[in-house]
């Protein structure tokens, strides 16, 4: 089909609302099946949720499949259209466990509805908000576009994976063997959240990683501090030099070349960002604090989304019960990350975060490294058009602008997905702050099931070139 | 008595040679009581082991008598002379546990004698070395004295501990009680070493220590470091700027104030040190080092005897299992200890030491301190009367210069003896380097019991004013 026009559209988010009761039936029908992936008690439940997933993209007019794995099986779904670019919706139909079952107020796989005192109402469940209801959210919208047009406004793709809550060993081998199959334009993930309560966000920074485990041996054995003291080197204190180099007093991080390939923030990135409501004295208050501890000259919205960091982790030697024991111990250890951000090369950072702790390491002791893995950043381009329709299409619908937001954290499958199909992802998600993932009393905002199908269905137009 | 002689050291000294078994038979009755002071299950043995010890006394002679404490008994003995200083004799008749059983080659608590290569013999037991070999060198020298002249040169009391190693918690009380009645010119220990086989130590320089535990704390709680990294403080990190400060890149010290009183050692001291038969590099080999980690300009023997240090003892916080958790922790927490050479205020050492890790601290985070007990440290003069005709009567029973050394960990018994009655200890031991104190097979050689009872024979008659 064409470009579909606005009246289409309209048609298509009128049925929508005319048919949320039936989409929240089909989204408690599956949450019913207890999908917990960590727990092999489970994976027939796990084939089980695959297969009701694979059967209703069919009904919506799917060519749709459950793909074994070693593990848990995929969903993968296709829906051609003849114009607009190629779009990969992920999402994963698995779970967290659900304990400490007795902290729940309902039966945590019987999705239970709890007016609120704002007018909406949540779905409380386990998997309610993550991902199911998430998930859902596009699927509904491609449901509304067939039945109303007969046809999606641009060609779609579907992989729901179920091992994404229990480290998505599956996954690698799986894209090794359908990578082509799944190839698209662009990957849509619907597993984020909102920027607050009434603006949408889209997700277009994700900082890389790169993490190292070092242990420094200084003497052969442990050592009584009385009879060595002084004489003998600490470890923990060559290890605390090491570290205490690694900031410099404006928060930057020394290591050689580390700056190296770091822009600085596109102009309408930073614009958008100023006008974000954000509280960064409240952010900080939250947790405690009131100093921001990055780079100086930097706001603290910059410092966790579009600046690289050092952090340690971890760190321990010596003597750490109770009492005391006056010991120079042999080893000391930390493990150590750094965040990056686009334009860094993680081997290269890892390389000279080594010459670094050697160089301050005398010359007999000796220091070994252990990896811990680590991921570029990735980011997607402000003026990317994908990027430019979306924000458009959900600022239509939530009547504000749009946030775009970066996120200090790495999301796996957006660097997997980069890394081995060179995709881009446009995060957008529609949960809140307060869903309680992961924990007891989980629960999704009808509002954000309701409009985020809505959204979705104005992305999918805009995506096929709909004038606004 | 007056002064005594050299024909009567003479015979003193042919009695001992010629009651030798005799010595051996009693030392043996007192290692077969299996007095381990930590395990209830002894406590009997202990109080036996007490009898013992004070109906020995009384059969040579002394006003003995056991004393009672809310632990093991003390054992308490005083023997008047006519002329000379009044001297005090500590020391501990408990021994430490046996286990691990199976690596013995003999019964611990029945004395085995082991003909040694070298001619010499071992006696191998528990206690044999640890304290009651040592302890009896004296008692026998002693009786020798009573038995050839019917009197003692100078005025002996003794203190026999059974808690030395459970912790001494009767002592400090057994003192504030006893204390006028044991107070005298100067404390004698036989709990130490020899330089080495054929060189006899006597040990005047014990540092003292400061033990502080300190956590910083940061956010109110665990943070994501990709949400926070940057932003959010890290007390790892704050925690390590600390320590890293600690010292200057000379090895010094950097405390305000922390060499304040500290003197330079005595020339006859350090003179000594430099023609004692000490390999530093050797000394650096055996725990796998080769650069002496203290202040540059001093010998290793200076840095380790003569020198406050300043030691991280344990180090932690964060993620410290396997793998890695990308976690910013709330806190961060160290032990921290100073060793302490004579003239420095333990007090003022901690008030200095607090000073300096609070201002690393940033004004939104915090850091609590927790005191783990500080000592002074103690010197015996190298010009000391005592000391000299000490080193005077060693060196002739040993045919070689006695050393005059340093220990760089406290001896808590001498820090309590100075601290409560200001009485000096002079520390004289017969013990090697390799007699497996608190181990399986621990063992005394028989010259350093024969030699030892010799060696304090000597010094009894040179505190009495003998001339050479």
């Amino acid at each position: 089909m064409s470009a579909p026009s606005a009246e289409k559209l309209a048609a298509v988010l009128d049925h929508i609302d005319a048919h949320l009761d039936a989409s929240v039936e089909r989204l408690f029908d599956l949450i019913r099946i207890p999908s917990v992936s960590t727990d092999p008690a489970y994976a027939e439940d796990c084939r089980r949720t695959a297969v009701w997933l694979a059967e209703d993209l069919k009904a919506i007019g799917f060519d749709a499949s459950v793909r074994p794995t070693v593990g848990h099986p995929m969903v993968v779904g296709h829906a051609d259209a003849s114009t607009g670019p190629h779009v990969l919706f992920y999402g994963h139909y698995d779970v967290q466990p659900v304990d400490p079952l007795p902290l729940w107020n309902s039966d945590p796989f019987e999705p239970t509805l709890v007016p609120q005192e704002n007018g909406d109402t949540w779905i409380v469940a386990r998997g309610a908000s993550d991902d199911k209801g998430q998930l859902m959210t596009f699927v509904e919208a491609c449901r509304a576009w067939k039945a109303v047009t007969g046809s999606l406004p641009v060609r779609v793709s579907m992989l729901f994976e179920g091992e994404e809550e229990s480290g998505s060993k599956s996954l690698a081998p799986f894209l090794d063997e359908a990578g082509e199959e799944l190839k698209a334009d662009i990957m849509l993930v619907c597993d984020t959240d909102m920027w607050d309560d009434k603006t949408p966000a889209i997700t277009t920074m994700l900082r890389g990683i790169v993490q190292e485990e070092l242990t420094i041996r200084c003497a052969s054995r442990d050592l009584h501090s009385g009879m060595f003291g002084n004489a003998a080197r600490n470890p923990l204190q060559v290890l605390s030099d090491a570290i205490a180099t690694l900031r410099a007093p404006d928060g930057s991080v020394t290591l050689d070349g580390f700056y190296d390939g770091v822009r600085p923030l596109p102009g309408e990135v930073e614009e958008r960002w100023k006008r974000l409501p954000f509280d960064q004295k409240g952010f900080l208050n939250d947790i405690g604090l009131s100093i921001p501890a990055g780079e100086t000259g930097y706001s603290v919205l910059e410092q966790v989304w579009a600046r690289p960091s050092c952090e340690i982790n971890g760190m321990w030697g010596g003597y750490t019960g109770d009492g005391f024991k006056t010991v120079i111990p042999a080893e000391a250890h930390a493990k150590i990350s750094f965040r990056l951000v686009a334009g860094q090369d993680p081997e290269k950072i890892r390389a000279a975060f080594r010459d670094h702790v050697r160089a301050h390491v005398p010359a007999d002791c000796s220091v070994a490294f252990a990896v811990h893995g680590g991921s570029s950043a990735t980011v997607m381009p402000i003026d990317s058009p994908l990027l430019q329709k979306a924000l458009g299409a959900l600022s239509e619908e939530w009547q504000c602008e749009a946030a775009v937001a970066g996120t200090g954290g790495s999301i796996p499958i957006a660097t997997v997905f980069k890394d081995r199909l060179g995709m881009d992802s446009l995060l957008v998600g529609f949960a809140k702050f307060d869903n309680r993932i992961h924990s007891p009393n989980e629960k999704y905002d009808m509002s954000s099931f309701h409009k985020g199908i809505r959204s979705w269905a104005r992305i999918l137009a805009a995506f096929a070139g709909r004038q606004p």
